[in-house]
């Protein structure tokens, strides 16, 4: 079943080595059927080099495997959790690339210092508090899901306008409107992590960028008045 | 029309991932045809793996559209404000290169710490202020170009001496006598920004590298008395 | 003799450029041969590209050449000294990998700040003293393997869940069940030490991830109830 | 003339690139002939992909040009210099790869920090000061090489135990018996840059390793009792 979904699944997952965004196996790419109510997944530690589009495991929105050989990826729960809570996200995708875990074991959101995050990320990335022993003893990566959807309730993130989050001590997870977008996400967030690293070590007092500027580029290529791209003549 | 012009500036900007100074769309290069009063610049957002020379666009020094199917570059105001005002540019490019935008998120000019830097700018390369919030929705694009006109006149540097600048918050523009010329300029902003970053964190309290070498590196390689590569007989 | 543990000692060596963790001929892979009581090494000094199976040395526990026509790596009484102290190895790895050494080369331990690290080392990565003048002049390289496994038993380290230390103002070794498994740990090794330095970079006051998360993600993967890969259906 | 000298200073240019030491003509290899007196040299700013072995230039140890259609690289009475007055070298080498020149722009020697340091240099890298305004205009690149020969004097360091120089706020110098040993140091370098500036970083209070510790590694690789590498037997 959904064989072009574990298509568009697999050549998303083979864009993270592309990007060198993963190590080993360190990583996952996801994609969902909104009709049919599951999503299609990597499984678990299986090498890049190794994967082929018929290894994709399909998993309902509990997280429960529906189809397939292998086991999913260990992060399935907090894909699913994602999925069933955010309606209109296509594609999830969990790295420990370099730059953006760092921040995320720095406990730190990535403060947006210039117009390369503002033009896709309207305000900070924020970095999560850390679960609880209770909230991991009970259900570490269900629960990672869930403080990911109920910080962004609670900050007033739009997680459209936000489409990444970085999970303290661990790494950065981006979602997107399919699975090659959601992966778009993960190198924009390893670039703008990039930058703010080095910006800082260059002026240890800088500010953000002023919000009108973060609008005026986040608005530039996005909603009813982008400008930016192909979309519309000028 | 201008075939010629169009394949230069397709092969020009095909440098700007070769140079490793892009991810996805984050550049655009352009040059002039000062005969006919036009320049050709990259048309928006397009990945550079499906540019085409005969996408490039044809647009006047207003920045208006002369010839082509795509929308040119959001930045296209920018490179026309240039064009305009300095005649004797033929080149013009704007990238997101990972050191240069640091510097220019950090909101600070790259001093001269060496050679590297004098044998191609001539002093510091200047970060720009902001643009107010009055500037910005009045013509983003277009005061970008004015500010960066504007500064170099206020501070007194001869644009032809330093053929780069940082625009806060954002990132760099640089220029020279043609497309391939204004990359070439780009390429050694990202390598004096990287070295000048290094060598702050090395030594905190460095300062620039004394005036009278700065002159004998930079007049070493340009002017009348220029002895560096074959341009004439030792 | 030994021409298939020859094999995989050579192609382990071969990792060791392909994941860039050497420059010219800094650094060795050696497998060993429980039942004949002699472990493989890599040549003293060849360089990669010059590398052949037949090229690699057979040694005893004592250091001694039992087989070969060139000299063993320098470091051979140190993988000794491993092999015969740690019954349950079965792969040795030296390198100078840059963000390993570097650390080394700092005296200090790599602190376990998030789920990379603890997926792999329980616990932070040691640093050991630096040997005295006398045990330098004694016998440099079999009492810096003393001084590993002596100082594992010292901290109570268990040698099977942190496959890796740091010998002081030298470089990083690693070990695993065989010869490509040691590579692996060299490489998560040198991952992790990156993105260590950034980390604190980023936040000088971070502190490591809290000793639940460890023990969660470690035993995720590692011991009876581990649930990451193929290993068990879920 | 020379076609073989000619051959191997082409090949050992084209490795600096190879070892991702140069930005375009950024850098420069000779090779001496002792017994003609003279050396072979890159021409002065052609970029390495158009390079050929004929276009090497032959100079006598005054920096005058003996034979070639182009000018010689603008760094000859550097050369000279070096090979007149040091006459057991065979190759020099100039570059500005970036952290050996960020070392040079911050002013200061790279204190041995570890083994990997120790195997190749025996103490600090020293930084010369800058010339002065009169060394200058009377013979910058003379006056260059002239420092450096009476700067090791001064401080009593063998060039062949230290073969490689920091000029302050330009660029590294190396050498060795041949072009592709000159080369050699100067990838050391690069590499021994990187680990000392990332070392402190880990550790702004970081001391050099131990004088005994330094003496081990560099006399197991260097001198009558050295045994690394296939040299002798053990």
């Amino acid at each position: 079943m959904l064989e072009e979904l574990k298509k568009q699944v697999y050549e998303a997952n083979m864009l993270l080595p592309k990007y060198g965004l993963v190590t080993f196996t360190w990583g996952n790419v996801s994609g969902v059927d909104r009709e049919k109510g599951v999503f299609v997944i990597k499984p678990s530690g299986v090498p890049y080099e190794d994967l082929r589009p018929e290894d994709m495991v399909v998993v309902d929105f509990d997280g429960s495997k529906v189809e397939g050989d292998m086991n999913p990826s260990s992060d399935t729960p907090t894909h699913a959790w994602l999925y069933k809570n955010w309606s209109d996200i296509g594609g999830v995708v969990h790295t420990h690339s370099s730059y953006a875990t760092s921040w995320a074991q720095s406990g730190r959101d990535i403060p947006c210092y210039g117009t390369t995050h503002a033009d896709y990320y309207y305000g900070p990335v924020p970095c999560l508090r850390c679960l609880t022993k209770e909230e991991l003893d009970e259900a570490y990566e269900k629960n990672t899901g869930k403080l990911i959807v109920d910080d962004f309730k609670a900050r007033a993130i739009d997680h459209n306008a936000v489409s990444a989050v970085l999970c303290k001590n661990h790494g950065p997870f981006a979602w997107g409107k399919d699975p090659v977008d959601a992966v778009h996400s993960a190198v924009v967030l390893e670039e703008v992590g990039k930058m703010a690293y080095r910006t800082e070590l260059i002026n240890p007092k800088v500010q953000p960028a002023p919000q009108y500027l973060q609008d005026k580029h986040y608005f530039r290529k996005h909603g009813p008045n982008a400008y930016y791209g192909q979309g519309k003549q000028l």
